[in-house]
């Protein structure tokens, strides 16, 4: 599908109405903040436009669309943000899947299903709304600029994440001076754990597993783990990153056993490996520094499978530079 | 003492030579990130200066004066950087504690012991000190803004607290333009964890007592616990925001016991309370979201001591608002 400039999606979305904004399953700070930062937008603008989702959106998100008015109407357009494939929208939105007219986006992992306004090198996905928004001509108020900030604070892991950019930093900038107070979203985001969330990571942490002489370490996040922290789904934001906390780790491993017995397994990295490649080695995909698979098995059996595919990559990695 | 402005200490350094630049005991990012961006600036500028801490600084920050070149001088002019008081300059420093010829700070907590550069709204002394230099128009290079940027990012935790302002982002963007990979400092600074440092989290979680109602969490930091650990002083940093990461807790207190057994109190707060208010009670200070005191007894008596303290606290407070 064609690639579009920020010019030509703000030229699309002025020209359509009754907008209908598609969030990617299990959402996270940065398709919402998109979503509701462009629906605000949107609405400003005196068209009709609302935000769907195919989960839930966990209550911690609920001042993105405090005070909101949300119209019901026929979509006439349908934008997806921070959507990088169509299957990602999850079954709740799949009717819309192959009728997406705009995707905004900054996945390197984005297959194209629709016309791309897709700026890689961005940290969030909510910078390359900003810059849309800038383009309409939308007035950044307190609760867009919450949206735009939320949006880059989560996916930078409040700027501290790799991928954050000076660009990210000067956006979080001019988001404070609108007036927004950050700390209260940083708390909700980063901070706040449940007394569930408490016993859920010190469970997980007794699991740390050591391979390839410390450089990688392997969590486990099991159903029976879950089952005596009393731990939600939502209680489980922010494990990953944990392995790779842990001093001369460049590789850490999560392994989520699912309701269906499977393993969603998260890899994080170092500048030293590719998280995507390591994955789309086993049919999965994301950012080079955190990507995800599935995998099906035995605990056993999933760690040795994501442990082989790493030991592939560290083998390509050596040849290449060789 | 005098307070002097940003051109005025500009003026002052300007004037100086064999500048002898002093951080607090117990360094942390804040005063050694000021220490060596100023330091580099005026070696830039032809002059002699050097940094110098009472407390061994901790290998994470080698960083910092990687490739400085100090030299050997007897002091002509000294410079404390980030020191609210002068008994925090630690005993190694004590000789020069009435000798300080400029002071350049943030903290509301600061005494004016010497001539002041006091911007108690900066969230960092590193944003003061980047203003400094700005003034005295030094190049900001790579090393200076690592050091400036070690600084904010520290003190603001990553841009996550509530002192964080506008500001702090606009100098982070600024420090990366210069060109500074950041996510390798706020790894060293935010991430990495020794097995150590897991161990002795673990015990402390499990120490966490509750009290007004769930509003304050009590964590406990015994000698115990650093012996079992096999933690070290510098594995202890940033526990003390732990108890503040319940959910519904605004007065975090972190108990630690030191070698002489008394007990080194902790108080983080949400914008409900006043931590430098509370520690106040009990002879200590701080900044009003973060703030610490020193008492004696067992652990009971200790705790019993803060609560006291805390409670009275919670009365002036509804006294005030009636």
């Amino acid at each position: 599908m064609r690639e579009v400039t920020t010019a030509q999606a703000a030229q699309m979305l002025r020209e359509a109405d009754d907008i209908l904004i598609l969030t990617h399953q299990y959402p996270d700070g940065d398709t919402l903040g998109c979503a509701f930062a462009m629906c605000r937008g949107l609405l400003s603008m005196g068209k009709r436009a609302r935000v769907v989702c195919s989960d839930p959106i966990p209550q911690k998100y609920s001042y993105l669309y405090h005070d909101m008015k949300e119209c019901a109407f026929e979509p006439g357009f349908i934008l997806a943000v921070d959507v990088a494939d169509a299957p990602l929208l999850g079954s709740g939105l799949s009717e819309y899947a192959d009728r997406v007219d705009l995707c905004i986006d900054h996945h390197h992992s984005n297959t194209k299903y629709a016309a791309n306004l897709l700026l890689k090198e961005y940290a969030a996905a909510a910078e390359v709304v900003f810059e849309v928004l800038l383009e309409l001509d939308v007035t950044i108020d307190e609760d867009i600029a919450a949206a735009i900030y939320t949006g880059i604070s989560t996916d930078t892991g409040c700027f501290k994440y790799a991928n954050t950019t000076a660009q990210s930093h000067a956006i979080a900038a001019q988001m404070m001076r609108v007036g927004i107070d950050t700390y209260p979203i940083n708390r909700l985001m980063f901070e706040i754990k449940s007394r569930a969330r408490f016993e859920i990571e010190r469970l997980a942490l007794e699991s740390v597993e050591y391979y390839f002489d410390g450089i990688c370490a392997v969590m486990y996040i099991t159903k029976q783990m879950l089952q005596k922290s009393k731990a939600l789904e939502s209680d489980l934001d922010g494990l990953t990153p944990i392995p790779r906390q842990i001093d001369g780790v460049q590789i850490g491993v999560t392994l989520r056993e699912k309701s269906d017995g499977a393993w969603k397994i998260s890899v994080r990295t170092g500048v030293e490996f590719n998280a995507s490649s390591i994955c789309g080695r086993l049919g999965g995909g994301g950012h080079m520094r955190a990507a995800g698979c599935t995998v099906t098995g035995t605990a056993r059996e999933a760690c040795d499978k994501i442990l082989k595919e790493i030991a592939a990559e560290r083998e390509d990695e050596r040849n290449s530079v060789h």
